[in-house]
């Protein structure tokens, strides 16, 4: 496993090299302000042990990463009847589009564009309040993590909550063809507050661990809903560019604004990745190259 | 591995009790007559052994499915020149849907919905002649079933070519935005009688078994190239139901119109099943009900 | 003249008759309780009479005929600049579609669509409160009828607050795309304020004589805002169903969800029909109807 | 009615100044040579006169606007049948998209876009051979304007044929939809040779008075009829600029692009300009603009 550590390594001072970067997320300043020369990796592997390179303790906004342990705890509560309210097809448009929405009555395509990530916290919401569902969602994440110092960053969230107009529009789509049981204030509150998780990479790559589906790891839902998780983070965890993250790094993944991503490798391990340059689609450019890198090299590949 | 033969055969007896079988595709007399009650079900695995239930000797028409070795021709050929011409990302519409097109100035987005597929056949035509073609691909095709019986009906080809008004429209649209350059008859000619290769679920399952990336087998592609072609069955290899597909069995697989899929469980197996009865996105419906029980009681999901 | 009061009455008799009377729209109880046996036209001739029939005593809420009114208070403050921010075309979907406004950066295609009634609401607003603007419309409702009675309906002003969520996410997705200059909250009260004026059909054909461009009625805007008034009426006032409305009537209208249409005969008289039953696009139906009835009879189509 | 001639002499001067004249339609080499400092006008009054300036006896290609004459044949031949293969409304995409034929099942938006023309084309030919229907359009035209020396340029027709490959995908897809009763080979000959017709503004003009609707007039076609025809050029007559040219010029008008409009003012005259250069739309820059001039300072806005 030293050779995994030295991996990781050469991965980052490519990594480092790179001039072209992507460009940071500039919506909200906190957002805005992060280094784009950033980059972190870390791999945790199935028998226990955590690798790291990079600013791997620099905690990074999660963002759309949430979605994974939202859907999580959402499947727990609510089963397979969280799939009346939302497809599992990668959609084709864009991360925040609302163009399939009016074609198909309100009904997102999967739990990971926003539309379907909004109806996944208003399930989970139920009739609780948001303050409820965020505390269980940190305990999740924390047991996950195995790390309790995992937060929540309140300027980042409140941040959202004044600039995600399109977000907003998108809550009220669904209310309108009864897909919100909540009021879009409450849902949207709480939606923002989950984006705005932050984690190192190694906090995070340890969060993914129960999604590995091996012995000894976190065992925090059932192997059939793993499994289930992972096919859906393949075909849908990168929006419009989820077919290209498939085939190129062949490993099941999410993606978040702030330049992380989640990957699965199953029965292998759990990486996380953060550089905070995305593509057009939204995905972190760097990461998702040495994602690609880090599959290559190890043959994690879940396709042959 | 007596128990797969036995998980083969609860698996068909299964599928011959189910009254909610799909319906079978008419729109010409040779798909149209086929009984709805035929099944069958074969799995080549990496150890060398075919296992077969049900109708495993009767030959049926592989439709587009023939995408999958028309791919690997053109990968062979053309290399990732390829992708200039053809995307690699879930479309989020029907099979033969020339909306894409319109938007995306006439590059599909993959080459398993049908423009792909006519863009990748006039990629591996080149400037050939629509036989040569079609003796490579027959070649190909029969070299990696171990089996020089595998043939093209003549006269599934000449009813597509009679009817398939909706693959015409898209081959001119294709040439209208300069993604064609053959003329459409030639590379229709050439499509249509791609897909009207016949096999049995035997030779099918022996024909994927390139594609399992194991030791032993026929290695007609790289490596590299297998999970490439692994991951787009994934991810596309049934239209807009390929989200659902990888949700319900965790493997890449490719269906075709007159109800056959063919599914890879890397490293182990491939599998051929045929159904004749579809859903209404196009793909087997009992077919798909028979891979998701097999990936279950196998456990060969590639998500863990 | 008289002729004109018995053709009223005629086709009143017959609209009386019509078994099929559309569907009267049910979002909010005031519009839901309203009698879909209510009928009433009224014609405002150039030469200063008006000729009524049927219930044409009895106010309806106009909704979407007020944006005619407000398009005309917008262009007056704020002269062509209004264009840089709403089209002029036809948007062939639905009054209530966000689709279009995805593909084209929050730019509406006209100001007869929902969408773009925001845009001209928040463009008249201005950095005034609504109330002001409220007032304002008003008076100039009121100027063009010569009838201070005309009021609005606050019930109906609060219901569509508490329903109208696609609304309110049209107005949303135009802040995100930066078209909304003013607090969504403010333009969505004071649109739906608008949209909740009431008024007879005699008070409505009186109050559109202002468009019919001839000598002698009330001036509000400059000849050549007439004209444009009246095309933009023509071929975007009845949603997706404005070239059906133009083929038949061969006039210029506006419909609203109230059941209510004004129409203009250039040069001749104001049209006011209210029927409450509504087409699935959403005009009414005995209303279009009895249009078309008048136009025929009298020759007055724009068209020869 | 000097005045008329002053006033025409006086646009096409304005028009040779004009340094930005759109760009000439490049797709066939007959349209892609046309000189682009071409202009002419010419208006065929109600009392029997023509005012013509520039270069009024030099023809142009008028493409698209045969598809007013072709119209009027075909309600002639089959009446209010024919809108059950076609629709009446504005599209609110190009000339030649493919995208709502997909959602509506192949009934075209209204009879002036591609795919509606070609159904029309396909209607009027029922069971007739296409020569016999570009003889009775031909014997239509010259009837029309008064001028046996109108023809067909076939040069232009062959042309077309060999390029218009999103009009053979129209075809092949209308036929899919079961809107095509005629092989597309013939329809598109059909098509293309109608829209080869070649004319001056003079002949144009004078054709096109059978649709001022006024006494004296060529009577082809019944009054109803003539108001039906023009609603459907004011609402769909320039695709999806047709609110614009409402908008602006308040006349109902068809383009084609080769640069010609042929426009109608109802019971005062027809117009015919020609300028080659086109808007982004595939309508006549100069033209439009000249019939605006013309439109503002004659008065002849239908609409007040």
């Amino acid at each position: 496993m030293s050779d995994l550590a030295a991996l990781l390594d050469e991965i980052a001072e490519r990594a480092r090299r790179q001039p072209e970067r992507g460009r940071v997320a500039s919506y909200i300043p906190e957002l805005a302000g992060v280094d784009p020369a950033r980059f972190a990796m870390s791999v945790a592997t199935a028998d226990g042990q955590v690798h790291s390179t990079g600013d791997a303790d620099v905690p990074f906004s999660i963002q759309s990463i949430s979605k994974v342990f939202a859907l999580a705890l959402a499947l727990g509560r609510l089963g397979d009847q969280l799939w009346d309210r939302v497809g599992r097809e990668p959609s084709g448009f864009a991360f925040n589009s609302i163009l399939q929405l009016e074609h198909e009555k309100g009904v997102p395509r999967n739990p990971f564009i926003n539309a379907g990530a909004l109806v996944v916290t208003d399930a989970v919401l139920g009739r609780h309040p948001p303050r409820e569902y965020l505390g269980e969602l940190l305990r999740f994440v924390r047991a996950a993590a195995g790390d309790d110092a995992i937060h929540i960053n309140e300027s980042v969230a409140r941040s959202e909550l004044a600039t995600g107009h399109i977000n907003v529009a998108l809550a009220h789509y669904l209310l309108a063809h009864g897909n919100l049981t909540n009021a879009p204030e409450l849902v949207l509150g709480a939606y923002f507050h989950q984006c705005a998780i932050e984690m190192t990479t190694a906090q995070l790559a340890r969060a993914g661990r129960f999604l590995i589906g091996a012995e000894g790891m976190p065992r925090l839902v059932s192997p059939e809903r793993v499994r289930r998780i992972n096919a859906l983070m393949m075909t849908c965890g990168h929006y419009d560019a989820s077919g290209d993250f498939a085939f190129r790094t062949g490993l099941p993944g999410k993606s978040g604004v702030g330049g992380g991503i989640l990957v699965i490798a199953p029965g292998r391990a759990a990486i996380a990745v953060w550089s905070p340059g995305l593509t057009d689609q939204g995905n972190s450019k760097l990461g998702t190259e040495a994602v690609e890198r880090l599959a290559k090299a190890t043959g994690w590949s879940v396709f042959g």
